[in-house]
């Protein structure tokens, strides 16, 4: 038997999703259960990959199933495609796996032509109705099937609205309609160079055509980039018999939720438009009414809906979202499918659901998309403040959040701001590690360049704070910024929205994010589930505060290097670069010490009894000194060295590939004192606060670790520091050594590597750009190429590559548990907040992830997600 | 039963060489050959590695095995170790598994003290003898045990010989000798405190102790990295009855070679120091004689010397080394080892033991280090005129070979003066891709700066041509270079010695390397019996006939980009640069196509039949741009383009991280066109020469891919380029395309991007900077510590990494394999030059090596040297 392409709604149901897209499987369960659907079939989705495999084109074997099912559907409507007296109209509509709002195309009213207009005319005794849906036809399929664009079609139907003296298009006449389906057919031939198609089946299969080739247009590769949509699913098409909203004004179409989408409210939402197709309801022609109304208006029809309405949520589980026909005062549904809802919603309607028993916990977690949390953890725009605002411009939204605040535009005057007890936001051409501090102390930035991941965007996603990134269109100055003729000075409010981009003039009022309530129950439900621990990202005290805050059980990676940065004491760093032997090294380490044992301290203090990595210095040194001429000038007169002592010093420094270059453990091979140092200030801090009753377990990691003798050579000094700050303290403290696996080869020695580690965390930010072969700052330029050629699907820096870098990740948690059973395995890459990510990291047997204090609840609802999802494909699937 | 960490000369022979080490093994050989060797005991090379695991400690289980052997030589010798009346002296001396030639130390006389010298006197007859063992005593074990330089005794010599009028040390008297005990035991007081070391067991175990330390000083360390040999390898310690070479007239020492180890000759070669120990024979306090005058001297003991001699030579069927001593007339034989050669010598000697039946070819294709036949294939200084020669200065030898030619400043001048007919050599502070033709032109290239991996010496070697880098004595001007006061002007002489990095003002004879006679007799053998085949990278037409030259059986890379640097295509590869839009592009690509289908006719014609693996473009685009405002204003003028708008271009350009950033197939994925250009070109090119009755298989690679979709893009270019160009000709060309592996990601994904490629090559220069994440440019400046704290024992990027980098060449050949087993599988990077790489990929199942041209008979070597051990691995060991 041949393989089965097409299906009747009646042969499907809600499992065959992955073979009939969503809308399709879910109008065969709607047949199923007994609601008026009207017939239709589904050329399924291994027909859209078979029609890219031939090479774009629909195989003869395709063709002959839609036939057959075609007859199945004319049977059942008693009407025939193209027949001149009872013609039977078509939608044609795509259908992929996972929703794609809007990406791709439908056709209505398919099978009219020039004689089964005058059919329906006549059948329907409505003439109107049938130029209507012809003129809709025409324009629909010349603008997706034959490339011809709409707009040119809403010019003639303006036109002809002016012409007749009209506002509405319920106002122009079945002569109107008819004169209108001339001109669009005249048009279309001018541009097209031939009449307009009349053959219906060829309508059909162009049309099915259509919507494959749809799967391919731009925004839907778009949409599927952002929305992890592999481009080898393809899209179904859904061809069903058409319903006419438009048949007078007892037909109308409409779209409604069982709850409210935005809030979760439990009550119905959506509106209706008499006499009108669906289209015309989404295109605001004219304005719907309230779903109430109908209540009033059709009473029977309404009661009918919240019927189906009920019975769909209830079947479901969830939340519908439903579009629905009604053809002289008989009730059709069109589609149902789970609702898109807010952040706020989803929740809010996950720990209703519980409530009312329709689903239990491990469903409930499984309801809310992780990334959708990060708009509740934000400072939001007092949503009726916002509404007054106007944006200034617009740049990308680099970190989410909303702040208000006064303008500076160097780091110092923003701390200076600050300390004053103003709000600040930091304008800068672009930031750099030195303006750390302004960062840290401004409510927003705002950068002239840069894109999502420079400077400013990634240090402000690691501090949570709101960022607009890469605002070509201001201008940034020494003491203002301007746009277009506007100028902002020093001083000046502005307000930033780091989830739109958009930047306004003056104050507008935020709100905190709100993280008790249903949030809070609904994260606990999430903590109970999940066995993948969550830590955080943390350089500092205040971050640790805000981690805990988010839930992090630990920090997973503190970083020392931004504490380096601090203005008094990166003179400090700069003496220990410059030093020309050990004992200048040493002396500057030595002004280092203090402070850096300060941090630790403050930051053991913050996390309790919970676990903290440490990593030693890791950027190279040349990221710590100055770069411009004054500034050289300067450090040298600072230090008192000649200037061209100190030039030459500095550009020994220079590196051809940084990224490559002489950092992470290097630095600890060629200057011992430096890991010494550190190790040290980590140890004192821990007997300092374990005197004090902390039982503080410091992790130390040393980081770009590629060969065990390597590893085994900085860890020897950091034991040796170690076991001496213990013995000259006498307060006993706990501490392991371990390192990070961020270089191809550690992964492929980590059994060698695991001799010496005690615990292992991978830097998939630095193993994705060497297991690639490309760096982060640099792939820019090429990676659109590589979405718009369908090369990569998503960014690999922000999901993790599971074939290769996963590859290398599996196999070192294999090598490691084989050498050293009980290590500890944990991941600190950026990808550590990514959902997708997270799940890879549980089933490779990870023990905890750590990502940026801000994406801690997102970590925490993703790994109780994977356990469940774990859990289910062992029952389910009979495979993990 | 304890483990045996000490063993009697009698109790080991030859096979034992990795635990007794090479001189041990050889002792206990000859011992049981019956030769003449003063009794003595080996410590052996495990004691060393338990003396560095127990801390630096010798173990009391240690220590009471080498007294125990003691007693033993004691009874064999019927003396004792410090005994006053009769004192047993002993040699101790380092003999690693290989032979480290003066790179550790050595104490001879050890067991003398104030007593035991007078029992030896007594004892002798002799007190100058006893006093001038002592003295000698107390100088090697003052500075080999105790630290105390030996310089400051020679002083003391020097000033007693001063003092008493004579003017050589056999001159001196007893008293003399005394007196200089006295003195030397007053210096070695006055330096440590404390009185000389009296008790000779401690005296035994301090030596031994200190031979171990000597394994590991820095001499040691850097002559273990040179010669690839590992430092847990450890030194054995031969503890040996002295016998004396100083007890008067009829005593002496002597080192002989079975053949001439500088040419290979067939002739006893040699020289020994009557009244003298070993040590002064190397040392030239006295003009030693030639053996043949001991055939008359003393011809009982030539006689047996002969004898001994050739049952040596015969036993090891190799040229040996030896030492001996004569002692009273009686000849000791104390060493004999296969003796150090020549490259010309090592040929010679291998075909000479071919045919005088002594040894098989498979044995003599063992006998060269590949790594010497690379003296043979330069020219070189003939030898008379080199000796008048001084050096002017010293730079780094980084290409081999000798040059004298006149000096010009500039590319361009080192291309005119060539095309006058000069010998030409260039000099610069530093070279840079622009200047290639100037180096292509010259006969040598000297540079002020950079190391043995910058651009000028990475090109040079691939050219074969005498390179002196980094010499930073000289100063390099306009038209002339300084060194010191001497000044060269432009189209003055000078002489390279890319060997010794020597530079010589004026002209010294060269002449050319010799590749028939035995050498080709040799290289013949080892074709005979390779299995991996070897080719060539070579770039241009007279790339690929020297590589013919040295016996290339094909191309396996052809670099298309440095073609792109001649000057009259490179304001077309900058038009193509900046081109706005994909018609710009195309229409300076189509500039390049005839240039670039004229290259590769030369190659094909060239390499006649052999395969020919042609390289797409590879660095990134800002290599071929003008860095200096001076040149950037330049363009502008020539493109005709605003000059504003080129330098943003050209910023645009701008990489953090070169390696990492928008090269190989990346820039293919950005501009296809670049990669159709270069397709339609090698084919057209395949086209013409087939035309004319070759058969060229055109092998296109696609370099840096990471992903099977990447590859697949870029070759469905190629491949429709191809097809077209084979239509529109209706020539049949078989081509085939592939792809480099140098990027772990494809290592890790092979079996998916074999599915595309049909040929791997793998490019183990970028794989080995990727897998460790260091890029070469950069890993220079920390890679000393590397060696210095024994984490690295080699340059990576010199010696294949079989642990880590070959991992992933081992599961890309498996995976590759998998998906299509007919699969092509060579290297390209320049491991494929290094003879322990070059085993590693025979047995990897590699098909091929390529390698620079110069390197091609060194890679013929090592590849019948891999088959070689491999054959006797699986015979030897029953494993491979």
């Amino acid at each position: 038997m041949a393989h089965k392409y097409v299906y009747l709604f009646s042969e499907g149901d809600a499992s065959m999703r992955n073979l009939l897209g969503g809308k399709g499987a879910n109008l065969a369960e709607m047949t199923k259960l007994g609601i008026p659907v009207p017939p239709g079939f589904i050329v399924s989705t291994e027909a859209c990959t078979k029609y890219y495999d031939d090479g774009r084109k629909i195989s003869d074997e395709v063709v002959e199933q839609i036939f057959a099912q075609l007859e199945a559907v004319e049977k059942l409507q008693n009407k025939k495609l193209g027949d001149t007296a009872n013609p039977l109209l078509l939608a044609i509509r795509s259908g992929a796996r996972a929703s794609m709002p809007g990406m791709m195309d439908t056709v209505l009213n398919l099978g009219l032509n020039d004689e089964a207009v005058e059919g329906l005319a006549k059948l329907t005794d409505n003439p109107r109705f049938a130029y209507d849906s012809y003129r809709r036809f025409i324009q629909m399929y010349s603008d997706v099937v034959m490339e011809v664009s709409k707009h040119e079609f809403e010019h003639i139907i303006d036109k002809m609205k002016e012409e007749k003296g009209v506002e509405l298009d319920t106002q122009l006449t079945a002569d109107d309609l008819k004169e209108m389906v001339k001109r669009f057919k005249d048009h279309f031939k001018s541009v097209k160079g031939f009449d307009f198609p009349q053959e219906p089946r060829k309508q059909l299969l162009e049309s099915i055509e259509a919507v494959f080739r749809s799967w391919d247009n731009p925004r839907a590769i778009v949409y599927r980039r952002m929305n992890d949509i592999p481009s080898d699913w393809g899209t179904a098409v859904n061809v069903q018999a058409m319903v006419f909203g438009n048949m007078g004004d007892d037909s109308g179409s409409g779209v409604a939720f069982t709850r409210d989408p935005s809030t979760g409210e439990n009550i119905l939402y959506g509106e209706y438009l008499m006499n009108a197709q669906g289209e015309d309801v989404v295109a605001g022609i004219r304005t719907p009414s309230n779903m109430i109304e109908l209540k009033d208006f059709m009473p029977h029809v309404y009661d009918e809906f919240m019927k189906h309405s009920n019975k769909l949520q209830d079947h479901y589980k969830d939340m519908q979202d439903m579009e629905f026909t009604i053809e002289r005062g008989t009730l059709y549904m069109l589609q149902t499918r789970n609702g898109k809802r807010t952040a706020q919603a989803a929740i809010k309607i996950a720990v209703d659901l519980v409530a009312e028993g329709m689903i239990d916990k491990e469903e409930a977690v499984l309801r809310v998309d992780p990334k959708q949390l990060d708009a509740l953890l934000h400072p939001t725009f007092v949503p009726s403040a916002l509404k007054a605002a106007t944006p200034l411009a617009k740049g990308l939204p680099a970190s989410p959040g909303a702040a208000s605040g006064q303008v500076y535009f160097t780091a110092a005057d923003c701390v200076r701001a600050a300390a004053r007890g103003e709000t600040v936001i930091l304008v800068r051409l672009e930031t750099s590690p030195e303006d750390i501090e302004g960062m840290d102390a401004a409510a927003g930035i705002l950068t002239q360049r840069g894109g999502m991941t420079s400077h400013a965007a990634v240090v402000a996603r690691g501090m949570g704070t709101c960022c607009v990134a890469g605002c070509e269109s201001i201008k940034v100055g020494k003491d203002s910024f301007t746009c277009g003729s506007a100028v902002v000075k020093e001083g000046e409010f502005i307000s930033l929205d780091g989830g739109t981009g958009n930047v306004y003039v003056g104050k507008i009022e935020t709100q905190e994010a709100e993280l008790t309530g249903d949030f809070g129950k609904y994260m606990a439900w999430a903590d109970e589930i999940r066995t993948l621990k969550v830590r955080a990202n943390a350089d500092s005290p205040k971050d640790a505060k805000v981690a805990l805050n988010f839930g992090a059980e630990g920090i997973g990676l503190c970083r020392t290097e931004h504490m380096f940065f601090e203005p008094d004491r990166i003179m400090a760093v700069r003496e220990m670069i410059v030093a020309k032997d050990v004992e200048q090294r040493k002396a500057a380490l030595a002004k280092l010490l203090p402070m850096q044992r300060g941090d630790f301290e403050g930051i053991f203090k913050a996390m309790g009894a919970l676990p903290v990595t440490i990593r030693l210095l890791d950027p190279p040194l040349h990221e710590f000194v100055p770069h411009t001429d004054e500034d050289i000038e300067k450090l040298a007169k600072d230090l008192n060295i000649p200037l061209a002592e100190l030039k030459e010093t500095l550009e020994g420094l220079h590196e051809f590939n940084p990224m490559m270059g002489h950092r992470g453990c290097r630095l600890a091979v060629t200057y011992p004192e430096i890991a010494e140092m550190q190790a040290r200030a980590i140890m004192e801090a821990a007997v300092a606060v374990n005197k004090a009753g902390q039982n503080v377990i410091p992790e130390i990691m040393i980081p770009l670790v590629g060969e065990v003798k390597e590893l085994k050579y900085v860890k020897d000094v950091v034991v040796a520091a170690a076991e001496d700050v213990i013995k000259s303290s006498g307060v006993k403290v706990d501490y392991k050594v371990g390192t990070m696996i961020e270089i191809p080869r550690a992964a492929l020695l980590a059994d060698e590597i695991a001799k010496e580690a005690e615990f292992f965390s991978f830097g998939t930010n630095d193993l994705t750009q060497m297991t690639y072969g490309f760096s982060r700052d640099d792939a820019g330029k090429f990676l659109e190429d590589y979405y718009a050629k369908k090369i990569f699907e998503s960014d690999p820096f922000a999901r993790l590559d599971q074939t290769g870098v996963g590859q290398l990740v599996e196999m070192a948690v294999e090598k490691g548990k084989k050498t050293r059973p009980d290590i500890k395995l944990g991941i600190c890459g950026e990808h550590g907040g990514d959902p997708a990510s997270i799940d890879f990291c549980h089933n490779a047997g990870l023990e905890y992830v750590s990502c940026s204090p801000f994406r801690v609840p997102i970590a925490r609802l993703a790994a109780a997600q994977a356990k469940v999802s774990a859990d289910r494909g062992v029952i389910n699937l009979g495979q993990k």
